[in-house]
Parts: C-alpha cells; structure tokens; sequence
C-alpha cells in the first residue's frame, strides 16, 4: 500500500481541512476542536504530539509551541463519513484552552443563559509570555 | 434579557451553522458530530432531544425520527470561541451511528490503516425500514 493512502481516505474539505476533536484520555472530557491538513496530521502521527492548521494564523500550528501545554496523541479515530477525526489525548499542564482553563468547553447553557462553570487554572499572561 | 440573546451569543458560520459534538453523559465516549442552525438549536433545547440540520439533505433532523434513536439532552455548552457546541446526551438504543454502531468514530489509525474497531450493533437494513 502506498505510504499516504490512509490520508487519502479522509473527505478533505474544499480548503483541504479536517475539524479535529481532542478528547483527554484518562478523563473523557473534551478539550477543544480544532483543523488540520494533510502536513498536521502527518506531522502529528510522526511526532505523536498534536499538530494543527490554525485558520487565523494560516500555518501550522504545534499545539503547546508557546504555552509548553502539548498534547501526547495516544489514538487516532476517523468517524463514518470521514470528515471529522478524534485524538485521544494526554494534555500537558491540563491546560488545553488559551483561556487558562482545562478545556475550552466551560460555557453552560442555563436556561437562557450562558454560563462559565470551569475555573481559570493559570492566567494567559503568564501562560504567553513572549 | 430577550430571549434570544444566548442565541446570538454563537459565532454562526457564513451559512448560519454550527458543528455540534454529541457525547454519551454515561461513558463520555463520543458518539457523532453533525451541525446546527438557530431553528435546529432552538428546538433541540425546548424538546430536550437533539435536532439536527441535515446539510445533504437540507432540512431539520430530529435525530431518531426514523430509527427510534433519539438523543436526550442533558447539558449544553459553547466552546471559548462561540462555534463548536458540545451536548451530554443519553443515546436511546445504544446506537447512534447509521452504521448500525454505537459511536461514528469507530475507525482507528493503525501503522498506516484504518481499522475498524467496533461492532455493528444492528443491521442498518433493520434499523431504517422505511
């Protein structure tokens, strides 16, 4: 089998993108969503560190670069249609947000309200001191 | 507050949607994502049940309408950048891929392979009769 076929098997979007779920292994709990192309997920398979496109930036984008908060990828998942992946994770620092929060998914819907229910653990500027 | 401003509060895509990740509350396994829009969204918090907007099919999803299996929503929470949705859902049937399967991500990287890890749960062709 030719070495890239596995990534050709993924329903790249127009712009050549994936939306990427980091799930932390131990807990279960969801972290964050990000993109990857073909060189992120390439890269993040040789590394065994998440590796994403970021959209805003327009380069890649080695998750925990600045912050030190990398991601050990313990498995890769593709679901059905091929057109979202799944990381299980091992999250350095337990910091996964840029918000300095474990995952970025800390705003509950409480009636009609959204409402932050998961703590700072470490303020960003001390975070991204550079 | 109007009542619709935990609904502007989303960064809806530039065509009024959102990817919505459901996960088992129990098990914190990941089951599928699809998307939404503002009517979608809507109706899923007053039914308490997911309802989905079908981008192939262009309509409404009430997931489960066909196949009995629906999603019951616990909880609802917004990532850090208002676009990505997480439900805790309780998945009726066990089953929430079209597959048949409980999960949509049950094809992992292995070396340079997609292996597919989990079982059919039941035959599609019982599940959609219609």
């Amino acid at each position: 089998m030719p070495p890239d076929t596995w990534l050709s098997k993924i329903n790249w979007s127009e712009d050549g993108l994936i939306p990427v779920i980091a799930q932390e292994a131990d807990s279960g709990k969801i972290l964050m969503v990000a993109w990857m192309n073909r060189d992120a997920l390439k890269l993040t398979v040789e590394k065994r560190e998440a590796v994403y496109w970021s959209r805003s930036r327009k380069k890649l984008w080695h998750k925990g670069e600045e912050s030190g908060h990398t991601q050990k990828v313990k498995e890769i998942y593709l679901d059905c249609d091929q057109d979202v992946l799944l990381l299980m994770v091992e999250q350095t620092g337990g910091i996964a947000c840029h918000t300095g929060r474990h995952s970025c998914f800390f705003q509950k819907l409480e009636g009609a309200e959204w409402v932050t229910v998961a703590p700072v653990i470490k303020d960003p500027d001390e975070i991204y001191t550079q």
